[in-house]
């Protein structure tokens, strides 16, 4: 119920307040900063009291570290999904850019949000953890590629670093309705990963590609992103 | 001089006011973010008044319009000068990768607001055009490459963001007494985008290198990026 006394209409009217403070939250923290958002936009933004807003997630930064802590969680567990059935390393990479690309892209204010705000955080350790448990995943996939002769490239701490910020960049300039639709971004920034690592097949050696790999679409993992952030933030208009 | 009197001993009280309080804005707004940073704290830091300050930088989003504005001009000429002796596009991607890797590591704080603070600006054109001008040398080396069939990769523009992308990630962890020198993260970066684009020789058609292209050394380009901002800020302390 909104706190002017309107009849619920709209559909984001119908979400758990919790979920609809974590949009509004994104939303102003995505567009602003953190630094720059007040409390009481929030509660504006929602409809609800600073006092309710309070009862439901504490202070600014609980909710900072709420959205963090849920947010990089959630994300992992999509990565550890989608590579759950998938033994061959260059299968798993090309599941783990399709989640994070895909996550960047219809979680766009999570993913900005996480990526600038960790300064803003009094004790930051635990978010980082959580963060460097997502990254671990990327850590063990290509090192195992690469100890079967299935990844050429010099410097697997690097590569991994320079893969998942190529990732990271889909926030800062994919909007839906544009020239390429999510799932074949997906699958060109999994073509440009698996070039970059130089994956190769070992008999004959060529390079493999999404196409050679025989993978399922895309879809696959946009709906194990969509499913695993459904009834905590609502995902970009039009995305997915 | 500076305001309570003391003697000028330190090697940063020699420098001139101006790339002073750029040093100061660039620290704070790093470290805080632009919305979070009074203009007394700049004030403050550099050991000068808050009327002072306003008389050679005008108002906080002066001096945010300043650094960006510098920044990004000088970030692209640097580019321009490494690029200017070299027609084979496998060449110029190398040189234009060694500076942007260059100018991250060594101006991180720069490259930190800039790519944070865009949405601070209340009339983003110009800085936004100053990027996009940065953007388009890419585009023409990129584009250039694959006209000549030099690289092979399936979609150029998103490779031109995949590269950027990947580049613009070293301000967030590449740290002076680290496992690699700058050059050595130069140059693996500069093979990562030569895998990525798929660049090939073609007598005899085979994948290039850093190393096959005979490059003269990143020193060159690290060295065109420190003098591109030479007199405007400070490079972190330790690199380059």
């Amino acid at each position: 119920m909104t706190n002017d006394g309107s009849v619920m209409t709209r559909a984001e009217d119908a979400l758990p307040t919790q979920q609809r403070i974590t949009d509004a939250a994104l939303t102003l923290f995505a567009a602003k900063g953190f630094a720059a958002t007040g409390i009481r936009e929030i509660a504006d933004a929602v409809g609800i009291t600073t006092a309710s807003l309070y009862h439901y997630m504490g202070t600014k930064e609980d909710l900072l570290v709420h959205i963090m802590t849920e947010g990089l969680t959630r994300f992992a567990s999509a990565a550890r999904l989608a590579v759950s059935d998938l033994a061959d390393p260059a299968r798993q990479l090309v599941a783990m850019v399709r989640v994070h690309v895909a996550t960047e892209a219809t979680q766009r204010r999570m993913s900005l949000v996480i990526d600038n705000e960790i300064r803003a955080l009094t004790k930051p350790a635990d978010v980082v953890h959580l963060r460097d448990a997502y990254e671990d995943l990327w850590r063990q996939s290509i090192s195992a590629g690469v100890e079967a002769g299935a990844f050429h490239v010099a410097d697997p701490a690097l590569a991994r670093l320079a893969l998942l910020e190529m990732c990271n960049g889909v926030a800062q300039w994919f909007r839906p309705g544009g020239a390429l639709t999510l799932a074949e971004v997906c699958d060109r920034f999994s073509d440009m990963s698996l070039s970059l690592i130089q994956a190769r097949d070992r008999d004959p050696v060529e390079p493999v590609s999404v196409a050679s790999l025989e993978m399922r679409s895309a879809e696959h993992e946009i709906a194990v992103v969509r499913n695993a952030y459904a009834s905590f933030c609502s995902p970009e208009l039009g995305v997915g």
